[in-house]
């Protein structure tokens, strides 16, 4: 097994030699800014961590891992219209250095490119892997849904939103693990369990980034913190709190939610400080150990070398106690 | 050989089939929406009528039919919230029924689900199936984006605005054609040979289009005339006149071009006037029978029964002097 950098460096250098067309250059450019934001490329590289874990030949699951990136790169690129995000990794959104036609034109080629690089697999696979980033795509879409349905709504249930969280961002990380799977021509078992063993980690990974968001380092974290409190996303965090709160802290928690926005940062503190009156720190910390635990054990139950578990247990744990 | 309805009627039943989840609802109910607007199914009628034609079982073709109509349907529901068009087929389209979110959401999710009918064909063809679908869609978001950049331009020549269309709308009818080759497993030859044919036809379909909009009986066209003139819309006439037109022609075109739009009738009346003085109104009627004879000669080099070529020449004809 090789270390996290080591796939790293295979995606980066797959990316960049990806050639688009010169022209037309609006439809294109956008695709090769995208990609070249960088990021973690944690889905490339579970599938190509997965597949040398189950025995398969790395080269032949680099399409898969990069056709992953480019379906994950257009979902942003798609969910930065709708949330009209104006910033991503730190550089202007497409729609923002472009104009939205731009953004939903170039998006929609980059899901086709996307499949035309995930087919780029040997013919005895090409259904499978096909079947599992279609499916997976739809679940990614309903999941997206799903957000933008409960930003409108006060009555979303704890249940409700893990399993939103479990389709617009685990279900693809699931996705990213059994494609290397079945490149490596796995067993149905073993990459039916490393799926699930990728959903929780997913799940892990997304309540760390609400908690981080709330109790991250601002020096580490590499952003401000509080942006979720400030904007009232519906986070676990947020939909706990509306769930438990009673009496007074029901009243402050309406209040603030209501506030004008010029009183951001005495909202954050007032926020942070309700969260931790109502136990929700060491309730968001218990539910991420839980998910990571069930990675963990279903981690253990996959056939792979000793060595192979141990690299994907340092990045279970890496990365469910991130600070960024 | 059987008629046009025929395989509409088996199309129509197909897209009633087609049973969509329940929830979430917004990503869902656009979708089977703009599926039931309706619209006179060429494509995947085009694709079971090649693979009769061929020999084919067309009952394996549905499917490839039914997912090249979705796409279709899907480029349709893209434009409109790029072009903020407000009607489609005498219906509000999604993005003004619902919004751009969801409009932009549910089209994201009708390519997928194009992508995972057309995949609904035998192991043995969906390699070819799935190259010739995702290779035509990167051609149409071209298509695409260069009809929005023309938009900004003075200079368009009539061949780039050919190519255009051919990515544009034409290609998407050589894939139907193709699509129905290849389920039928016909020759390369003949599969590329009646590719060109509908390409032709396509274009010849198209410049119907720009015809009938400004020459067109409003009673039999179905919708108001003009709309391309009072839009400034670079037709092959706008183009062609802003290349021929010199002296007072030009300058008078100019005029039009910049003129509030409260002039709207007069506009419209001035500028096909203009259009009939430089002799468009015939260079377009030739331009289309050229298209539609190379589509008829394409045709001739196809092997299928004599029955079967009538069909198809009879198709041809009625596309292309249709008057809606």
């Amino acid at each position: 097994m090789h270390n996290y950098n080591y796939y790293l460096n295979l995606i980066n250098e797959a990316i960049t030699a990806i050639k688009y067309p010169e022209q037309p250059a609006q439809l294109y450019a956008p695709i090769a800014y995208t990609m070249a934001l960088g990021g973690k490329r944690i889905r490339p590289v579970l599938t190509l961590m997965t597949c040398e874990a189950m025995g398969g030949d790395t080269s032949k699951a680099i399409n898969a891992a990069l056709g992953i990136e480019m379906f994950h790169n257009f979902t942003l690129l798609h969910d930065d219209v709708m949330d009209r995000a104006l910033v991503r990794r730190g550089k202007p959104t497409v729609h923002t250095r472009w104009n939205d036609n731009v953004a939903i034109l170039s998006g929609d080629a980059m899901l086709t490119i996307a499949t035309q690089i995930v087919s780029r697999v040997d013919d005895d696979i090409l259904r499978p892997m096909l079947d599992l980033f279609n499916t997976t795509a739809m679940e990614i879409y309903e999941g997206q849904q799903w957000d933008m349905d409960f930003e409108q709504r006060n009555d979303v249930t704890v249940e409700e939103y893990i399993n939103m969280i479990r389709l617009k961002t685990s279900v693809l990380l699931g996705c990213a693990c059994k494609a290397g799977a079945i490149v490596a021509h796995a067993s149905d078992k073993n990459a039916a369990t490393i799926y699930d063993m990728a959903v929780n980690l997913g799940l892990a990974f997304q309540l760390q980034d609400d908690y981080l968001d709330v109790w991250g380092d601002p020096a580490t974290f590499g952003k401000e913190t509080g942006g979720d409190i400030a904007n009232n996303k519906k986070t676990f965090l947020l939909i706990n709190a509306m769930n438990l709160a009673t009496g007074n802290d029901a009243t402050e928690l309406e209040q603030w939610l209501n506030i004008d926005p010029s009183f951001k940062m005495q909202k954050i503190q007032a926020v942070t400080a309700l969260y931790e009156r109502l136990g929700l720190k060491d309730l968001a910390r218990k539910a991420i150990e839980d998910y990571s635990e069930r990675a963990l054990a279903l981690l253990r139950q996959v056939e792979m070398s000793h060595e192979a578990r141990q690299a994907f247990e340092n990045l279970i744990t890496s990365l469910v106690n991130r600070e960024k």
